[in-house]
């Protein structure tokens, strides 16, 4: 109808995803940027999610959306660094403090991690709600700020700021009220847009896959990743997913100040196995995707550098690492009912009372307490005795404590001994473009 | 989660929908409720319109969604009526004039029609946009009008009140905007939702079918047929659906005046084939449902007792019938480019040809020219000569004649003499309870 080929209008856009048809590049860029604008309704948007979510997007449509999204805000650069950079993003699980350790080790290795984090809504944690559990740190840095400190000592976890893809902002707000968080397409642009905004020079995904993670099954957790390698690789951004295991919660604690200790004891050459595990083994793909094959991070782990480079990189943004970390004022401590072996301990009910016991948040606008959070004193795989401590939950209000055993009831499972759990392995499979 | 059965929330409506699940009757009735208290917000209600667009709702659904928006509002009540009531619905055509002499034909055969209409939107027209054009006339009555021109003359065609299924309105417009009109098991609520809470005793459902209707094709048009009739049977009220076609436009006339000219025609014993007998076949069906089947309508057309009552109903109302038509200031000749047999004459492209004329409306502030519209001098299956006129086109306002003759490029086809057009009948189908 119109004389301008760009110009389009909403209904025209829904009806054709609604009709299953593939949405032309100037219909994708019209409406991302419309709906930013204002000139697209909420409630044409909403439509539009939904039809998306019901009715998919090819590769196409997918990455030129994601390009819409980065086109509605500034992108960032760091080729001026004389390092080269990766970052790594996990779709969230229970107990996921990987990135902790994880940026000042491969920053220890020479590659610079430009880490922009968020906060933790529902179950599971956010990474700037754990560092904010040390005395002193803070997560707002000014771009200078950042870069200063990605050059030395090297990795900066740090909040993102408005100006990335503010069309994601707007459009994950309303998918969240709506119903329509689930549309693959839409997950893999929103992060996608981010990622590639932030000018990182490559990326590792570690795509979550279990009760603890948005990605319930194996298959739906292949098709984001796959969906966001692709994405990666149309923006020229060198991009590898991981599929890893969150039927259980990685590590041995769920919470804010808890998940601090337990990735310290990581970068001092302890810890937990499965922590461990994970952390070089992302270590391994970020240095790998950043042209550094000649070098292991275990070495850095073991001799002490990568520890420095938390200390320098907590220093840097106002942090004390040596400062005494919270502690709940409240412990109640959950056994075993009998003998045998723990067969199974669900991360979502783990995160689940977690959150109740006051780790995370219901909305964006809730505070968290520091020292929340539940302590597992067993994995799946552990011979148990009737009596043992299973768990220790902690809150600063123990009024909290009756909903967290609600959330925990049958939350685990212990078999006659000699039985083994039927347990996914950690690194459940590798995408790569 | 929460104590209250009857609570639920926006998020968890929208996701059974989405994932194909059954809604339960607890969750229409709420999310209809809370979306017309303003508790279920726009952007919600038009991602779960988008989903039972595309996974639809069974008939237990629509049945409940149909009664939950029949209660956001008032009923009417006919009881108290000396005669029984029947009403017709026509999902609209173009030059569908047939409920102007279709009302006073039935009550002329003792049974009362409330035919509270609507007007027009598009390239329909709207039945109160007809009556409109003759001077004095006026659709907004009280209760108690309306209830004393139902008793004597007995037939009244007027505008429906707001109080009739708000829910609707709300809905009705929010799905205009969000590309979500299409959906079956909506379209059958809006209509059903306003005629049974209008009280009508038995309701006669003329389903339009071809390129001037909202449906296109036979298996849409006989769906929405038997979900109106499902709906209207599970509410106790006697309906019956008739197909009928809207390959090409009804009578010979589109606009306003035009039509109620031509519709008087048809009260007067003349006026076109196709009007007279949609017009009988209608009104027996509806003296049927009302349990008359031992009148003839042809009868009351040919003594004039349906034109009586035609002339005290519009008097009833303000209208002078005996006042001159408005006739525009302004007409152009469309003439045949050849010999030989016109084989079809496209209902859209007339449509949206008097529309453009001025006889429609694109928004719902504008106003109508009462004179605007298309007159046709053949209709398919005539034989004609190059140099015929087949149209001629009516407006106040000139410089629209240009875009009306672009709407009706390639609108009709000429065959060599001999040929016959391939037309689907005037009436397509009958669905029953």
């Amino acid at each position: 109808m119109s004389q301008t080929p760009q110009q389009h209008d909403a209904i025209e856009v829904i009806r054709a995803k609604r009709d299953r048809q593939e949405l032309s590049d100037s219909q994708i860029d019209w409406v991302v940027d419309a709906y930013t604008r204002g000139d697209v309704a909420d409630e044409q948007m909403s439509a539009l999610a939904m039809a998306i979510l019901l009715n998919g997007m090819n590769r196409h449509e997918i990455s030129r959306w994601t390009q819409a999204m980065i086109a509605s805000g500034e992108r960032m650069d760091f080729s001026s660094l004389s390092r080269p950079t990766s970052d790594k993003h996990s779709t969230g699980g229970v107990g996921d403090k990987i990135t902790l350790p994880l940026a000042p080790l491969v920053a220890a290795c020479g590659v610079a991690v430009p880490q922009l984090s968020g906060r933790g809504l529902g179950h599971t944690g956010g990474t700037l709600d754990k560092l904010e559990a040390i005395p002193g740190w803070r997560a707002d840095l000014t771009n200078e700020q950042m870069m200063a400190i990605l050059e030395d000592p090297g990795a900066v976890i740090c909040a993102a700021g408005s100006g990335l893809a503010p069309a994601d902002k707007k459009l994950y707000a309303l998918r969240d009220v709506t119903g329509t968080i689930e549309a693959i397409p839409l997950i893999a642009s929103s992060i996608m847009s981010k990622k590639i905004a932030e000018g990182t020079g490559s990326l590792v995904l570690d795509v979550k896959v279990g009760s603890g993670a948005f990605m319930k099954d194996v298959d739906q957790a292949r098709e984001l990743a796959e969906t966001m390698v692709a994405l990666g690789t149309d923006a020229g951004l060198k991009t590898v997913a991981l599929l890893t295991n969150m039927q259980t919660p990685l590590g041995l604690t769920a919470g804010n100040a808890l998940e601090v200790r337990e990735s310290v004891e990581v970068l001092a050459g302890g810890g937990p196995e499965d922590v461990v595990e994970l952390t070089l083994t992302l270590a391994r793909e970020m240095l790998a995707a950043a042209g550094r094959t000649d070098v292991d991070p275990a070495d850095a782990l073991r001799d002490g550098r990568a520890m420095d480079v938390w200390r320098r990189m907590i220093t840097a943004q106002g942090g004390d690492p040596d400062a005494a970390l919270p502690v709940a004022a409240h412990q109640h401590v959950v056994r075993a009912q009998a003998d045998g072996v723990l067969t199974s301990l669900d991360a979502y009910a783990v995160g689940v009372a977690a959150w109740r016991l006051g780790a995370g948040r219901a909305r964006k606008e809730d505070p968290v307490q520091a020292g929340a959070g539940v302590e597992l004193h067993a994995k799946p795989g552990a011979v148990v005795r009737g009596g043992d401590p299973l768990l220790t939950l902690h809150t600063d209000t123990p009024d909290r404590f009756a909903r967290a055993e609600e959330a925990l009831d049958g939350a685990w499972f212990i078999a006659p001994e000699g039985s083994r759990p039927d347990l996914l392995p950690l690194v459940i499979d590798r995408v790569d473009g």
